[in-house]
């Protein structure tokens, strides 16, 4: 039931192990949900409860540490060994007395790991501060470094098989993006989009169902909030004259595709058209660039002349690495499209690009998922690099 | 734009000012995205980045702080003063060099309060390690108390402004719970079911349209992964003579109506009628118990003799309140109904009681959110308390 090959988790095991090795740890614990699914294959929205993988450099097979409840779901997803799989008992869920790193601190106490020297994910979604002091006071003879993207750094060049989830997750988007689209008329409720895109989101296509992104509920930014990237929607409805933004996502085994389109409601006025031709031509000149032996920064360096010779200019970064992600991102929190990072880009990455400007308080937002290939890059979705125009239950481009 | 009046929201402020001087603090730092919602009103998924709000004894607003391309959308949400909002540069995201906890250590410094008392939630979603971390090394003047739970807690006594947004989501999950049950037939992809799910989800009712719950893809757990509670879905078309169980969630303004109920494919079996029969009775028993005065535990026991007397037992805790919520749940985290907690049950307190038996590698589940009113419990959604079938395109019960 994992979705991989065998060899190609054991593969991955190895690399990490080697890079524990280049980092004198004996001991891993891997709390990331995507780093979890990446190592043994689990999958299960178990998240909100604690729960890890423990992967020691004398051991073949990670150990997965969970919620008695969900040992199931893990024999079910993972290629583990069924003697790798440990619940703890209900009583520590949520309580005031125990702490589920209480068990796991046990567990790694048992097994004479007690005095290695153990890597944590101490900047990582779900690993508190909390967990962190549970296993110190759990293990006073460990010694504990930061083991924050040590597993991530892994995960940023793809190999074949995952590739082709990508690939599926971009055949998806289209079909999201054009749900939503297609429900966004003047006069219509913000959540009747939402319900659009996210109705679309795990139908997928007639061969591959999709799932939920890691950055799950569409962002729909609108009129007077199109400035604030990360409102999600609400019950006001559409209005004539304004700028519907729409950040979505679409992931197949939890391989990201994540889009941004704009659309005006009615015809543009020049200002407006004129600016999404800016963005357009900025995000063209990044995938341009983008490929393999490019450093990450020149890329946001290509975006950054276009929109300079403009007068315009975006504040955040221009992108940053995805591929495997749980709520609430999709990005890999590694490889990030900015000045200063100057990390080089090889085939088999893959990130996502958000051009994004904002002129006399309208905002115009467009974005590609993309592939480095052996030669260039490629775009992940094939829907028009340019602003949509929404009229009554009709798209004119 | 918040959703309640500016007197609820400072209410809500003083009772956590009047639980912070009980406890020694002078100041708090309220990672919790719920919590934050409570005390701000802040709304948006911008969680993915490391934000809080400072709460201090001798300053009458919380300060927002988060990533400043989402300042907007807290003065969008928030009652905060404008000045009360700040935004940390770009260079602090998933950045190597810089945290953004230090930007928050360097105001509370600048503000005079580095030698103060701090709570810290140290066992909240997204208070990592590193927070904790970076807050010490920047504020080594401070005393750090662990402050979870403690919003929490003053969250379990809703208003009756609150009450009433409760209300709202259950009529939204009969909507949800509908949409999934009538996309259920033999051969439908779980994938189609899910995203008939999650249609409905913000789609809502005609007056009310709902958002993202915080535990939010549909729970589909089916034929032989029914016995793994927090597996989604996958491609696997459903199949006669088998159970179906959905476990789905319905939000407005972000308070939670959760639902679980489960569906046999074809004509049951007695065996799984009657196993049907005893989950639905003993959920009766737990609801005919609830009401002001009980203690949590009560209801749990009233649950577990209707299930000790067929034989059966739930190893898990029966449920947990509920109220306002983030991915990746809904629960508050605070009282359980299990043995051994004892708290008090009190009107306008909100709970979800999941009932799950298991016998014959058959499972089957129901739940209700419901409601501690002043004589008793109200159930949110009203949904029938009963296995359902699903034959082809027709509901019969």
């Amino acid at each position: 039931m994992p979705v991989f090959e065998l060899a190609e988790y054991l593969d991955r095991v190895a690399r990490v192990k080697a890079r524990m090795a280049r980092e004198g740890l004996d001991l891993l614990v891997v709390t990331d949900p995507a780093n979890m699914n990446y190592l043994a294959g689990y999958d299960g929205w178990s998240f909100y409860v604690h729960q890890c993988l423990i992967l020691a450099q004398n051991e073949d097979a990670p150990i997965w540490i969970g919620r008695a409840q969900d040992a199931e779901g893990a024999r079910l997803t993972t290629w583990l060994p069924v003697d790798s799989v440990r619940g703890y008992p209900d009583h520590y869920v949520q309580s005031t007395e125990r702490h589920p790193m209480d068990f796991v601190a046990d567990l790694v106490a048992d097994r004479g790991w007690g005095n290695g020297r153990i890597g944590t994910e101490q900047d990582a979604y779900y690993f508190n501060a909390a967990c962190q002091a549970a296993l110190e006071s759990g293990l006073p003879n460990a010694g504990f470094a930061d083991a924050t993207l040590l597993v991530n750094w892994e995960r940023a060049v793809k190999s074949d098989a995952e590739v082709a989830q990508l690939r599926i997750a971009g055949r998806i988007m289209e079909q999201v993006m054009d749900a939503a689209l297609q429900a966004t008329v003047p006069g219509a409720r913000q959540s009747a989009v939402a319900a659009a895109a996210l109705r679309a989101m795990p139908r997928g296509t007639p061969e591959h169902g999709g799932e939920y992104p890691g950055l799950l509920p569409p962002l729909l930014p609108t009129g007077e909030s199109s400035g604030a990237p990360h409102l999600t929607w609400t019950d006001r409805a559409y209005e004539r004259n304004e700028m519907a933004v729409f950040e979505l996502g679409a992931t197949r085994h939890r391989y990201h595709s994540p889009m941004v389109r704009s659309a005006w409601l009615g015809t543009p006025p020049d200002r407006v058209a004129d600016l999404a031709k800016v963005v357009a031509e900025g995000l063209e000149a990044a995938l341009d660039t983008a490929g393999p032996g490019v450093a990450a920064e020149d890329v946001s360096e290509a975006w950054r002349r276009v929109t300079a010779r403009h007068g315009l200019e975006k504040k955040s970064r221009l992108g940053y690495s995805i591929g495997l992600g749980y709520p609430p991102d999709w990005g890999e929190h590694t490889i990030s499209l900015r000045t200063e990072d100057r990390t080089e880009l090889r085939a088999n990455m893959a990130f996502h690009a958000i051009a994004s400007l904002r002129r006399d308080e309208v905002t115009c937002k467009m974005s590609e998922a993309f592939l480095i290939t052996e030669t260039g890059a490629e775009a992940l979705a094939r829907v028009p690099r340019e602003l949509f125009t929404r009229y009554c239950r009709k798209t004119k481009r």
